[in-house]
């Protein structure tokens, strides 16, 4: 494990809110459910309804998130990633589609990274992190991410803290599916074998493991779906969770982005090869 | 999101009771299901015990509510049309088989939908709204549904108010499966790997849901199976939300086709092109 | 729904509690289950460890129960089946092999009910009831067990008292996924993506169906497997629901043979068709 | 069922803390998994998070624990199994790759056991004792593992006390799925249809258990994965389990091996032929 390493402020512990602002992509991904409106509503929600309501709360509660956006979604909803910029938040990279990076070969993967970067800087976004879509990244992931002069990645497990990857510049800020609101709350027609649980029952796994890492000194890393957690009957849980947070005068909240620079400058991470 | 509108009678926010009346048609839909006497019985339970125990129960708590039905089901069980119809409940369309639309070919989904009214009307059933089978609908759906002479469809999961189907008349009445009883409750011998929920279980996201959709003025569309929700043990839990909707005067409780009247003629729904 | 009617000495409604004795049958039944000790080791808990101290739970309740067996199980474990006779309990057909009937070809089917009926025979059983595996009847299964002259049959969800099916003796006993521990507690290395429940959970879903059922006037036909419910953590709540049934004065606990002569002789139960 | 026998020091019941070391393993047994580091992250978890903050815990408690490692992450964690065997616990054979017996030809699983059983030796290890990968013994695997002079077997669910496999010196030590973390924590990317529970639910269902096994003075076989259990907000149940039961006069906590060693000179365990 990375050394336990001082967050500012004498906080013990850090927690970032972000939201993968995957919309329509996610269903546009695959040709069939492109053409299923019933299914790619689920998506439409997140511009018409989730988002607006989201960006209220967390004004409300005074919290800068991080989201992070497919540049195809980008291109189809500006005006929403525009609110988000307006309002202070960061903009990270969540490739183009909505393809693993694991799946896709060696041009495919170096072109999403660069189809995404344009279509996000059209829209007036300038990301310095990288979320790979389902956090599925190939062994060339990482090295992609530095060649693109990205700073951070947010996307593996194996640690509850920020480190280096080796040989690069690049941060990485984990996160884990316990603090995913996906595995609570993922639920389609397709997939109907799920269970889908109440926001009381996803509040306290979520709770548990924020409980643990804010013991440990770790990162709680928040991610959200606004297509899930900005249904109604969801936002309370939100709203608890940010609540809580923001009234924690150990617990740092602050955007995946400022975590990252921080433990550049501050922690210095320990560097790890996580492609052997 | 769209906007905010008044509901009647100084009431805040809308629910509607609907009842998707699959019967065996669920099961009878693909041949291998025709077949086994077992697993159909599941839907034969719905004319048998469970549509009488809901009626009676709606009498009971003076509640209106809307059953949408597949064709096949009326020519199936007409005296079950019949006593929906002899209550004073709404009859909605429901398909004809039970088949996705977003599976069917155009001309297929043409005859669905003729053959599901006609199948309607031998019953004495004049639908003016459409739940496709699966909430499933194709991009030529909402089309067909408009120069059917439909005035509403039930089916996209884009809002939590109703709102205009751009370029036509169909007003459009958001669902969604946190409101469906099928998630928490649907198990058949052949999708073992789900998890039967509880009554309890299932009335705790319902309220989470329908809570969170009163506060922001929302339509709560709440969608049943007879042959679910018509358990001895899931009954108490439709009477506590039939009962809590009823005793709340900032509830409207009325049939879809009542709020989709209501919303086209006092709300100004704003149009929403949901196929592009 | 059959009428109600009346249950014996003034009772309200009736709970039988039934045992699907699987035990190895169930995973010897595929050649690859057959060749894999471990995931049989399960099923071989059952004569091992799991009847002996159903039998004494049982016998400490003064419960007699009905024990559902496959052929090819009594042939492997003749002493089992002969401990659950010596004690007083009824022993049903099950199938010889635990294959679903909807899956045999008519001679295979036929031969099953023959080769299931003989091996009980052996070890000194005559049933008079037929629960199939899986609950998986074919269209021509109830013809085939009234030609066999057996009495009952345990295996439709349409309803939720007792039924005659229509041209023959045999008295239908229904059942429901609800009441049957499968849906909560089955779980090999084979479906790792189900659910485990704890005993309270299943527990809760239970009682929820038993009290609508009593409530109703209607048949629990509760259905546990010794390999699931006989687990030292599962076996107080089948104490529980023993212990519950037998103190409450309204409800008549039976076997399934009992309850299904008593309905023949005293409810006159309606005939019902139920493939068509 | 095995006679009850006595267990040590007058205790009713006896536990052990096990935890299968399966690291990168799990994934990189398939060429798929191998490419892919961010689900490998999850494995990669263990010895650099988990692993030291397990060992911490045990330490603090003073309970000595038995950790089975495939051969395969001995070679890639040499210092991971050091430390353990260091804090004086117990190594176990745990495959060499991990893949299930069952699954392999005759020649292939006489490998992997050789191969394990030298990998283990190099890091200074010495098992007595196996536990194949998925539990997923073969019909050779009991043979094998009594010719390569292991005494122990921990695979088997047929009973709740050691017994002694015929015509061998290998005793069993039973587990079960409900005593495994791993039905209720398991959660990748490519298991999307699991609920995955909090550790509130899931220690409800081992509490279940491990109280109906000391109930009935079983063997409670708790079987946990450091990638699992190992999260910070897993931890505390661990705690708790280990806490309750070196607080339970009443419990025997022992290694594995101590087990298999008490069984086979103090509890005479009955022979029993598990490949018939």
């Amino acid at each position: 494990m990375t050394a336990a390493a001082p967050w500012p402020e004498g906080c013990a512990s850090a927690t970032c809110f972000t939201f993968d602002l995957d919309g329509e992509e996610v269903w546009r991904v695959d040709e069939e459910g492109a053409r299923r409106p019933g299914v790619r509503s689920l998506g439409a929600y997140e511009a018409a309804v989730a988002l607006p309501l989201i960006l209220e709360l967390l004004e409300r509660h005074r919290v800068t998130a991080t989201f992070f956006v497919p540049g195809r979604e980008a291109e189809r909803q500006p005006a929403a990633v525009e609110s988000i910029l307006a309002a202070g938040h960061e903009v990270g990279h969540h490739g183009h589609t909505h393809r693993s990076p694991a799946s896709l070969d060696p041009d495919e993967e170096e072109d999403e990274l660069a189809a995404g970067l344009a279509a996000l800087a059209r829209v007036g976004a300038t990301p310095t992190g990288y979320r790979a879509p389902n956090w599925d990244l190939s062994e060339r992931s990482v090295g992609l991410v530095a060649a693109a002069g990205l700073r951070y990645s947010s996307n593996l497990m194996n640690d509850i803290r920020p480190f280096l990857h080796a040989g690069t510049e690049v941060i990485e800020l984990p996160v884990h599916w316990l603090l995913d609101d996906a595995p609570y709350f993922w639920f389609s027609g397709d997939n109907f074998e799920r269970c889908l649980r109440s926001a009381a029952e996803a509040g306290q796994v979520i709770d548990e493991e924020r409980a643990g890492l804010a013991a440990l000194g770790g990162l709680a890393m928040l991610t959200f779906h606004p297509q899930l957690i900005g249904r109604p009957g969801r936002l309370p849980l939100l709203e608890r969770l940010i609540a809580d947070a923001v009234a924690d005068p150990t617990v740092w909240v602050a955007t995946a982005g400022a975590v990252a620079e921080f433990a550049r400058r501050e922690q210095d991470p320990a560097p790890r090869e996580v492609v052997v």
